[in-house]
């Protein structure tokens, strides 16, 4: 991209401190890295396309986090050690009011997790971005979601449902009369990503995943993968405070926590002999975890109230609607 | 992505064979490999977005092959051997009419190059892509841009100049009547990235870029990165019968040489000691290649015709209009 593009790149370079694996970043045809030889690398591509990830006019500082939060999101999922990130970049044209707030939010959060930019394209058209993040796992270990095993306890990091109470405000202005709706509606983008708790669980899970589509539907991604079923107690779903005065019953926001989808919190499983250490060890992370269910076998999948069934109907997460 | 877009997840699985370095590709949080100990990896990204990079009624087998072939060139000019590929594509809506060309192409051309697909996103939004590409070069060797020097030889390969009289006819219907006009439009869209050359070249040449944005914009970013500058004698420039044929003029045809953006040929820089040993290395991999003009002190740029100044005026490449 000529002209006014050049800005863009130079707006993106010497932002951060040079990481040692990393020989060459922005600037020459490629970037040149090296993974340390002990390891395997872990890599996630996420897209955010306005309209469908986030509304045009979405606070840029909320975009830039979100969009880097939900990559490294992946890398925890698989217990992996973040490194590197590339940064496409589209957009309609040249603002630097846009461009300032996007680029500092996203520098101050990947200079915390130590992620150096090495690669991008800006060009112009529709917003979008696609981030590439790359990070590192130690040889012949990783938090797949292949591993769960019948018996194993159901964790959670975290509170969950606040995701999607805040994108019913974004997307209805009626509803932001409503308690801690405008807290809500940041929440939806400003996510932590459980780095911490997924080198945590490297050793000790047998299964993880992270919540983006919702905690229904990225466990049965555990489950299908793993061949086995699992059993919820719904009473035992951790929600904010503040959801609940949103929601203003306690099974409503139960069933916010089971769907709402870009939580970017953990699900994970840990067989039984484990449980004690890994709570030990996730004591330390500071984050705190829920146990609410167990695995069952294939073919099973239960919501109940401290035992006794309940049967809601729940509706999928679905972004923006187009 | 719910629903139709899990097709396009299954429509990407499967379609290659597995590299022994990638131990998890699609269907879990991250991907997962490793790269041989003994290499550095060389890393680009480039988006490509319809209306900018291509017309929305393209032919889709051509974008894939644009697409995947611009973003090898930035492996092949820095003399790495590709090896990963993540695609983030993002489309109005599932139309198998043309995803099916798109992948047959991408994993066509991907196959050939031993490049494994091992991430990706699939998104709905206005038409556009975003591809990272990984390859392996030895360490303490890569072709960079800062390496040329005061009388180093000036090489380009292949032909120069049909890409853009190509856009010309994609742009104007009315020239679709001049000579070859639709195969300089195909040659627009599919170029042979120049992975083998680049590797030939690793360990003889000063300087190399690929031509994305014509060859004077490229050759500037070697000279201003290597603080020097350059004599170019146009009567050397190698451009295609066809494109002689719709310029009508040999002299047209030297300018659309100049300026001619998304050739994907390389542009490479050759200490004249290293001159013969070049051409030897370069005769074994059947591509052709041609010296242009020599290295010169900083400041000097000049364009002569076998020694006879020239003075054009070359307008930049500039894609499509916006």
């Amino acid at each position: 991209m000529p002209g006014e593009f050049d800005f863009i790149q130079r707006y993106l370079s010497n932002r951060q401190v040079n990481r040692k694996d990393v020989h060459l970043s922005l600037g020459d045809d490629c970037a040149i890295v090296k993974a340390p030889d002990n390891v395997r690398i872990a890599l996630s591509t996420d897209t955010l396309v306005a309209g469908t990830h986030f509304l045009s006019n979405a606070n840029p500082a909320w975009v830039a986090h979100k969009a880097l939060a939900s990559n490294l999101s992946d890398l925890a999922a698989m217990g992996a050690t973040p490194a590197w990130v590339s940064l496409a970049l589209t957009l309609p044209e040249m603002d630097e009011a846009w461009l300032a707030p996007f680029c500092d939010t996203f520098f101050e959060l990947a200079n915390y997790y130590h992620v150096q930019l090495i690669g991008g394209d800006t060009t112009r058209g529709p917003l979008s971005m696609t981030l590439t993040v790359q990070g590192f796992i130690p040889e012949n270990t990783a938090l797949l979601r292949s591993g769960a095993k019948v018996g194993d306890w159901i964790f959670v990091t975290g509170e969950l449902g606040d995701s999607k109470a805040g994108l019913d405000v974004i997307l209805d202005n009626s509803l932001s009369t409503k308690p801690f709706a405008s807290e809500l509606e940041k929440r939806h983008y400003i996510a932590t990503p459980r780095i911490v708790v997924g080198q945590a669980l490297l050793p000790h899970a047998s299964a993880a995943v992270d919540i983006s589509d919702g905690l229904i539907a990225d466990l049965r991604h555990i489950l299908s993968r793993s061949g086995v079923g699992a059993s919820i107690d719904v009473s035992q779903l951790p929600f904010s405070p503040e959801l609940l005065a949103y929601c203003g019953d306690e099974n409503v926001a139960r069933q916010y926590a089971l769907t709402s989808g870009e939580e970017y919190e953990l699900c994970f499983t840990v067989p039984a002999a484990q449980r004690k250490t890994v709570e030990n060890a996730l004591a330390h992370t500071g984050t705190k975890v829920t146990c609410i269910g167990q695995i069952r076998p294939q073919g099973v999948f239960e919501l109940h109230d401290k035992g006794r069934a309940v049967d809601w109907q729940l509706t999928g997460y679905d972004h923006f609607k187009a």
